[in-house]
């Protein structure tokens, strides 16, 4: 049920990008956004689907969001894999956009795929304009420096530091690098009906953090044709992680913990909720 | 007097960083951030807080994008800079943001830059919503890869291109690269008062056009001192320019009749818009 519904979504997402870029000019950066953007689960996008049916709110609204929030997550991982960020040469099993083409145009068409994610939440079919205003502004919330950016330059700082980094202050990297999409995605379906995101924010909250734990269970114990990425890097750099932090067993019993409390706080939707639910156990139980 | 008031917006451009800014935590990408927002002429946000001025819009809400559109600036800037783009080592007449700090630290203070842009234009103090939404989708639209990035992306391709550009390749690589703001600029006074912006978009495009010639004149003519940027790239990289396409005399030429055609489109405005016409001829009068 879950992974038929995560399929669906991804190829509507899918066919959103290809309506998108496909009315672009077809050069070199244009082609590469799009490279960039094929492939992975596509989670944001489901969180934003998924939570927008939960309030009710039209497919044909919410896929500009969706397709925003991956467009957004596309422009990090191209910019991420640079030599001079964490030098990755692959990623969804694919050479990675400056191996493919070069730096200068994995840089551009990252910058331009940051664009275009303000342009998709801002169009006029994702709702009335107070709803895209908040859209647009909630999502330089969560990507910006005190988000996404922020968890990115606490992640790369860490690699120098004199000591690995604690618990806490894992955290804290965590909720920005990958915790402020998350949960900017989850909440999206409640902004898209104007009602309020809280509920959604406390079961993001805790799915972004058993995300960050599994992947970090995954960079140690996975299979890398699986994952489609390098793994074990963090090990090798000597890096900080939820695992080596609180070791394997205890890692896996935290990640359960907090899918039980991503799950209980969608009980007041009632069974409609029970798709984001399984999302939550499907993210300690992925294998990419 | 349009130096005065070019001076004195911005100076409220900085006190508006040095707010948003300062708020930031302060680390490495933050201060790289605040860095590269420091200096030049903000000729963007000068044009943003004038067509407001003569729409009648408060300064209170039009100091929103033009921040933003300075933000957008500063970050296309940085990338720009990078050594696998134009590989520069002096803006503003000190040492580029990767040359401070890293690569990496100016790859994400771009990245936050861009993302800034967005928040900035969208922060309800800005305006009504629907004001806000249309400030998000229109500089995205000018700055993606119909706008901005696509102007970029070609004049990387002109560097390996097997003839030079012709005189109309030249003019479209330009309406993107520094056409597209600047016209997102100067129309942004009217979306904030919910006008027509026909009559500055003309104004603009004009400009835009006689800003780029003037910056080619200044590549040949100029003095690095003043400009505070390494000159002469485009000669001793072979590529063609409005200067080598037409000659010193006639691109001078050319810029003067695109200045006076700015001027005209704005004869509607009355005696109000003396300061954007004499911002016209500043453009081409400048020796940075």
């Amino acid at each position: 049920m879950f992974r038929e519904r995560l399929a669906l979504d991804a190829a509507l997402i899918q066919d959103q990008f290809d309506l998108v870029l496909g009315a672009l000019d077809d050069i070199g950066v244009t082609r590469a956004m799009a490279y960039a953007t094929q492939g992975g689960k596509r989670l944001r996008g489901f969180l934003v689907l998924e939570s927008a049916r939960l309030h009710g709110v039209e497919a044909d609204r919410a896929i500009w969001p969706a397709t925003a929030i991956e467009a957004l997550h596309a422009y990090s991982l191209v910019h991420d894999d640079l030599p001079c960020m964490d030098d990755d040469d692959l990623r969804r099993g694919r050479p990675t956009v400056h191996v493919t083409w070069d730096e200068g145009t994995a840089v551009l068409a990252g910058d331009a795929l940051q664009t275009l994610a303000f342009e998709l939440c801002s169009r006029p079919e994702a709702g009335p304009a107070e709803v895209r205003a908040d859209l647009a502004l909630t999502l330089a919330q969560a990507g910006g420096a005190q988000g996404m950016v922020l968890g990115q330059a606490l992640d790369i700082a860490a690699e120098t530091a004199a000591a690995p980094l604690s618990l806490d202050q894992i955290t804290r990297l965590q909720a920005g690098k990958t915790g402020a999409l998350i949960e900017w995605s989850a909440c999206a379906g409640a902004r898209l009906a104007q009602a309020d995101p809280e509920r959604l924010r406390q079961y993001a909250r805790a799915l972004g953090l058993a995300f960050q734990i599994a992947d970090d269970i995954l960079d140690v114990e996975g299979d890398m044709e699986k994952a489609g990425k390098r793994l074990q890097k963090d090990a090798v750099a000597g890096k900080a992680t939820f695992v080596s932090l609180l070791g394997l067993d205890a890692a896996r019993a935290r990640a359960a913990e907090l899918v039980d409390a991503a799950c209980a706080a969608l009980d007041g939707y009632g069974a409609r909720a029970e798709t984001l639910k399984e999302a939550a156990r499907f993210v300690i139980a992925r294998d990419s």
